[in-house]
């Protein structure tokens, strides 16, 4: 038998993603919002391929899809999402359920093979009502309470609202069967220009960075910008420049090699230009798959906060807001990935970690997680614009079916 | 005549402003936006007490109230504004319209002098709609095409709508008389602190400071903040802090004794936590009586916007919103304040700029202007918790009254 008796329709696949690319259809990328209409389009979508492909679909009370077998034999789960961030790319997410969604249909109809695929679409992994909201579901992480207090953070719309407009109220939740899944597999672009650069074609995923969340207050004295005079001043925006300053100074001698921290948003208030700003936030985080490090620069955090603080007009506090749990990847699934690379883009793979969390990130609590990257165009991630080139998803398919063919055992794929 | 007989009744003084504070009462202060059911409530008390004064009261179509009188002989305006800032204080305005009030109920009704006070309530002032909005319709720099596109910074309201809703619609905008005044006096709380903290009771204000405002832009590249290595980022909000605390170390090596510089508003696009920003801007504004010291800072502003957009790797902008007059206050009317001080708070009154923008700021491009502040406790403003010593309230009314006495020829007040 040969590989190409495992190989993925490389037009099959590219038709899936331009039909689920036209539903919520923005520019060249889309608007698909959890549980907008483009979205619960495309998961009855998905649902009416899994049947297609021999699978028993269901969608749970949170929305995530999953397309079951019952074949005999060791079993597969492999997936990611079909919401999308607001106005983004196409492939974020449909990428890595069409592959799983073409790998069953490859391999389960086997008789070959005793095992089989099953494919799953996490809902919300793009957090509009909650990071990774459907996978952590799925491991146990998200209560009742929590989905009674979530909305959805560009509109406000409750969640429990939006899972009763969409048919899903009172829903079970599906839960991960201890022993069902012999590993999880998940594909999905770089999001980085890593893999562009290099003129590579396949990203093996070694781990997936933690993200450590903070939120630092600056408290100073509001007061009229033209009748205080400069001297007596405790402004706190000024304080939190001079934050980010000495930040961007002191981190590059703790860091590790790929660590990475960002300020994406900053308020001052009251936010108005005649008046002297008297308290000031910053969102800041960290990343990185190696807590160690995390851990110094936390600590170069408190004490740069602690130097403001003392030397003054403005206090500064440090809270974190979210522990990251770094998560590595599984060694034989990264071998499978490695080894289907080679078959089909020899000497254009590499092993690498992933800056970005992912659904992934959470199965590696319950079984054993594994993902690969296919190249982002210009590393355009989270924009309208977010592209990969229709022969690296070809390739990235063919990849992704025979590691998923190799996992259940089936000689053919090696 | 003795100076007595043009004396403020304090009491009556602290009565009507504690009436005005009750309308729209909040904590120790008021919230009192423009057209705001408080805010009209004051605008018709406003007219009520106009006629009880022997005033004729008109509100026009922007919601500035005047009171004229039909007596001959020189006349002065005077007053200030009865709307306030969101949950601010309760003198801020109301002192000034309070004063003139009082000037006018002690002065009009005198035989011995042949000219009036008359009063008026500028609406606006505060700049829910728009900055000035009252004095500067007033002198003829507020076009209809502003007013259909002016709307609360709050509610985004259109103005067109509060002022139907207030019955002002399609009434005729009052518009300065040529020759009809000698001057316009308005007193106004400090808002700063210099008053108490030289134990003075009378600032006679010299020059309002204009206000230079300017919206500089950063624009860099956005991305994901977990996939974008660090050397790679063009991150548009460290390259604004980067600027602010540029802006701080060269502008007091270039600026004037007095003046004053804030960035009071900043924000990143797109402003989440997990994406680098690729673009930031912030509301900055310098405020002095000296357009030569302002321009030499702006000089400095723009080298530094060159310097960094030459370093990289962020493009700055720096644009100027609004380019400001400072207005000199005119001599005699310093001098009439200058002199009822010394009657009234012998050794107790300076000579200061206002590093406030006021309504008389306007007047004084088509009349002789002047001010006068009392002291501001704790030199708080704009703040619910702003507030004045009833015995310094009424020590202003007899200077602003005795002032007003003064320039309208009475020979008692001197």
């Amino acid at each position: 038998m040969s590989t190409n008796s495992f190989a993925a329709d490389g037009a099959r696949v590219l038709a899936d993603l331009n039909t689920l690319r036209q539903m919520g259809a923005y520019k060249t990328g889309v608007h698909k919002p959890t549980f907008s209409e483009p979205h619960l389009q495309s998961l009855h979508w998905l649902t009416d391929r899994l049947a297609e492909a021999g699978l028993a679909p269901t969608i749970d009370g949170i929305g995530n899809v999953l397309g079951t077998s019952n074949k005999s034999g060791p079993k597969l789960l492999a997936g990611s999402h079909l919401e999308s961030q607001n106005y983004a790319g196409w492939l974020d997410g449909p990428l890595g359920v069409v592959y799983a969604l073409e790998a069953a249909r490859v391999i389960n109809a086997r008789d070959n093979i005793s095992g089989a695929v099953e494919v799953v679409s996490w809902c919300d992994k793009e957090g509009h009502f909650g990071p990774l909201l459907g996978s952590r579901s799925y491991i146990g992480d998200v209560s009742n309470a929590a989905i009674d207090a979530a909305r959805d953070r560009t509109s406000g719309r409750p969640l429990r609202e939006a899972l009763a407009a969409a048919g899903l109220a009172g829903r079970e939740r599906l839960r991960a069967e201890p022993g069902r899944h012999i590993g999880y597999l998940e594909a999905h672009i770089e999001q980085g220009d890593r893999l562009e650069r290099a003129a590579l074609k396949i990203g093996v995923v070694t781990a997936i960075v933690g993200i450590w969340q903070y939120e630092i207050t600056f408290t100073g004295q509001q007061n009229h910008a033209g009748t205080t005079a400069m001297d007596v001043r405790a402004d706190a925006g000024l304080a939190l420049a001079r934050f980010c300053v000495a930040i961007d100074e002191a981190f590059p001698k703790a860091c590790g090699p790929r660590t990475v921290w960002t300020t994406g948003h900053i308020s001052l208030d009251p936010g108005a230009p005649s008046i002297i700003p008297g308290m000031a936030k910053m969102q800041f985080q960290i990343r990185d798959t190696d807590p160690a490090i995390i851990g110094r620069l936390e600590g170069v955090l408190d004490e740069l906060g602690a130097a403001a603080t003392a030397t003054g007009p403005c206090a500064v506090a440090v809270k974190r807001l979210r522990t990251g749990k770094p998560a590595l990847m599984d060694e034989s699934i990264q071998a499978a990935f490695e080894s289907a690379g080679s078959s089909h883009a020899a000497g254009k793979s590499i092993r690498m970690p992933s800056g970005a969390g992912h659904d992934a990130q959470m199965l590696a609590t319950v079984m054993p997680a594994g993902m690969m990257f296919v190249p982002s165009i210009g590393g355009i991630s989270h924009h309208w614009t977010e592209n990969t080139s229709d022969a690296d998803i070809v390739t990235g398919a063919q990849v992704f079916v025979a590691a998923c063919a190799k996992l259940l055992g089936a000689e053919a794929a090696r």
